[in-house]
């Protein structure tokens, strides 16, 4: 889709600094831009490349104006006007209609002439698809699953029995959503399998990253409010609430029964202990380690930064040994008498 | 199924407190129970809520009965109790036997009457299928593969090719067991890649989650015993071997040729280096890493919980500055002499 | 292949100890070998064990030799000069060229003879297939995808459109190349989707674990080098780059943007922070959270190792009280006196 900047400038609300009759062809990398093309800037560590970008224009923050060489479309919020401009330049085809060869429907499910269902695709018994969803190659839709309209499942993603899924969701490759649970009682001749009675509800346009996982509930649903954003690799344990627009991370793991707020935002790799409840609002940085409940808003962390492997190993020795720095420096205040007599802790 | 109190008290070797004639005709979450459900408490957490149940009945323990307002049903392990009823409530459908559409056995497999093969399943050249097994939609069993009688491919799941598979073992959605390990020797050249001419054994009654990843041998065969429990995403390296009624949780990697005991309890996230020994019982809570061998029983942390980013950065400083600290504590116990000795460390 | 101790002595450039007409018909473990056999040790914790091989024959290093009870084929890198003769006695069968049942390819897509589309497979638009290429059973090429020659797809794989990979790359079941990453922009009504406008490129000879994912570029293109070796549910974000032969292990996760270097080894389970770049040569050991750039070469780490529980729980309270700790020493360098001047950093 081939725009001027003035016609851009115009639909997206941005201000313009340059030419408005300039042609717009296509996006580009800022380093490997050429002309007739647009690119964007939004992170200062980057700054420093705008001068010798060969782009047409490109989408900034008006802080970095004086640095810009070629035209630019200016916002407070660079990085999102670039993205909106790109998905209109850049649309995704619409969903055609029709069943792929090698596609497995059994009877009953219903599946609107709209939806398409890819080669090898398996839907089962009950099953019920909305308008326009798009059901990616080896895909699976287990019996009695419900998806809302304009659902897209790209490829070999699994939905398990009766888990109800809103409208303009987004699976990415190998997710399984609504599998059982990691659920045993213990009892004295060994654990007892807990059934999952419950299911998986998920909001509008919650997005399920690659082969992420979420469990069904054990009696009551696994929920997922709408605009949650799941990354790649996501473990989200049985019966867990996560509050709607709350973005998670790659590679977190969330254990079972723990309720997340509102607008949350999970760093990666982070682990969240079971049946915990966090706030509205809250940022766990990165491969943190949440082991309470934490109030929101606020910003939590446990994260160890990397050091020269040399350093850190006289980190943890001197850590083994802080318990003894604790008792000689207890020592000291005491004048320095050599009689050992605080207990520990 | 529906039933009554007292025959559920008698059927699982419960006391009853309450009528006996009481009908229970399903299961229900504790808050959002009606009459006619039974629901459980077994979490001290959630024992404020047993006031406010409109269910007929409540499993629990002895000392929560002052507060149940409605009949229970009475155990010293409620969750197992319950875990029981439930699932004598709601039995898993009996497997049909039968191959689905667009299922693929390569001539030669073995698959008795009494199994179901999923459409779009994969089976290959010499695989042997057991007694009343499901094999899932769109699940591959390559060649040679051998699964015991009654076990469970949910869908899209994968064994690979000569793996032994126990009985009554449970496969999640998206696992993959048996695929070559990350093995490459050094060489002046660079790394050749090493064989992996062992496979995977699995017990009876072991349940692979997930996305869950189990690598076979290099030269022997990674070996999981009867029992054992793996929730999802977990990895288990080649040559591992995992005793008997093993619980791993969710998201944990285990390196190559580790050697795990008996009813073991290893934590979410916890990563085990490779060529250790774990004894039995030991316990390893959430988020560790074991980097050597444990002796078992025992329990073993060093996972750090999250606080305020802003208390963590200075942790972090303070870590740092370990040293400093050790050498002005030294001086003061030295009486403070400004000569600097002692070499570090 | 059988062979003799003399042949495979010449044909892998190692130096005998032994009888060069001693038969070796297979490979064998260290302690279940039985005469006829070849095995090796080459970890100096299995020595103690090479006194009690039953093989006919080890392949070590000359140090173990003075242990060794049976003919030796001694190399300074054992075992790789072990993976190289088991690769040689276990060569995997050709490619045999053709298409199975099942398979789904659209008209339009590139598949030479030589190469083996599996069971149910799904090949898209405009996809190119190089020569031998093994296709396996339940995969999935999206449109306009290109695999070099002699690639192999194991099963359940899924390449996403227009990804481009070179020759002679595996591609472990479960494994997700070119789903768009996790991209949204903040702007004030919400979180903006970032179109995947990049791709993915990998080189030749790399290798991507089961269950592994790599998200395309927003813009310009993730990169993986040759010869690099992802393991098992690895995460690799948009925009990387991963130089060549670098190994990453196991449950990586790495943020988008950020650029390794050549030949690095990144340790389990390790978390690596967007737009960092690492140099070449960099170890990271397992469990490490990098948050900054590292130069290369170097050995950097951060993983804590696990202790009793009980005693890691009374480190974290000591390095709560790290603070009071400082200020308690401080005092006594002040004299003693009890006036708390300092502020806290």
């Amino acid at each position: 889709m081939a725009s001027t900047l003035g016609e851009l400038a115009v639909r997206f609300g941005l201000e313009l600094s340059g030419d408005p009759g300039l042609a717009i062809k296509a996006i580009a990398p800022l380093m490997s831009a050429t002309p007739g093309t647009l690119t964007f800037c939004s992170n200062a560590k980057y700054r420093r490349l705008l001068a010798s970008t060969r782009a047409t224009a490109v989408v900034i923050a008006r802080e970095m104006l004086p640095d810009c060489p070629v035209a630019a479309l200016i916002s407070p919020h660079p990085y999102a006007a670039y993205a909106r401009i790109a998905a209109a330049m850049h649309p995704r085809p619409a969903v055609v209609g029709g069943v792929a060869q090698g596609a497995s429907i059994v009877p009953g499910a219903i599946i609107p002439a709209s939806a398409w269902v890819g080669a090898n695709a398996v839907i089962g018994a009950g099953a019920v698809i909305g308008e326009r969803c798009f059901i990616g190659p080896n895909s699976v839709i287990e019996e009695g699953a419900r998806l809302g309209d304009e659902c897209r499942l790209q490829a070999s993603v699994t939905i398990c029995h009766h888990v109800i899924v809103g409208a303009r969701c987004v699976f990415k490759p190998g997710c399984v959503v609504g599998s059982d649970g990691f659920g045993f009682a213990p009892a004295p001749d060994g654990f007892v399998k807990v059934p999952h009675l419950g299911s998986v509800r998920l909001g509008d346009d919650v997005e399920v990253g690659s082969n992420t996982t979420i469990d069904r509930g054990t009696i009551e649903d696994t929920v997922i409010d709408d605009g949650v954003k799941l990354d790649n690799q996501v473990q989200v344990g049985h019966n867990c609430q996560i509050g709607a627009h709350s973005m998670i991370a790659g590679c977190v793991g969330i254990s079972g029964s723990t309720i997340i707020g509102r607008r949350c935002m999970i760093g990666g790799a982070v682990g969240i202990v079971g049946h915990l409840e966090i706030g509205d609002d809250v940022v766990v940085t990165g491969y943190s380690l949440v082991t309470h409940s934490l109030p929101g808003p606020g910003t939590y962390s446990s994260g160890m930064p990397a050091i020269q492997s040399i350093d850190w190993r006289r980190t943890v020795a001197r850590l083994r040994r802080l318990d003894a720095l604790e008792r000689r420096l207890a020592r000291l205040e005491r004048g320095g008498d050599d009689a050992e007599q605080e207990t520990d802790e």
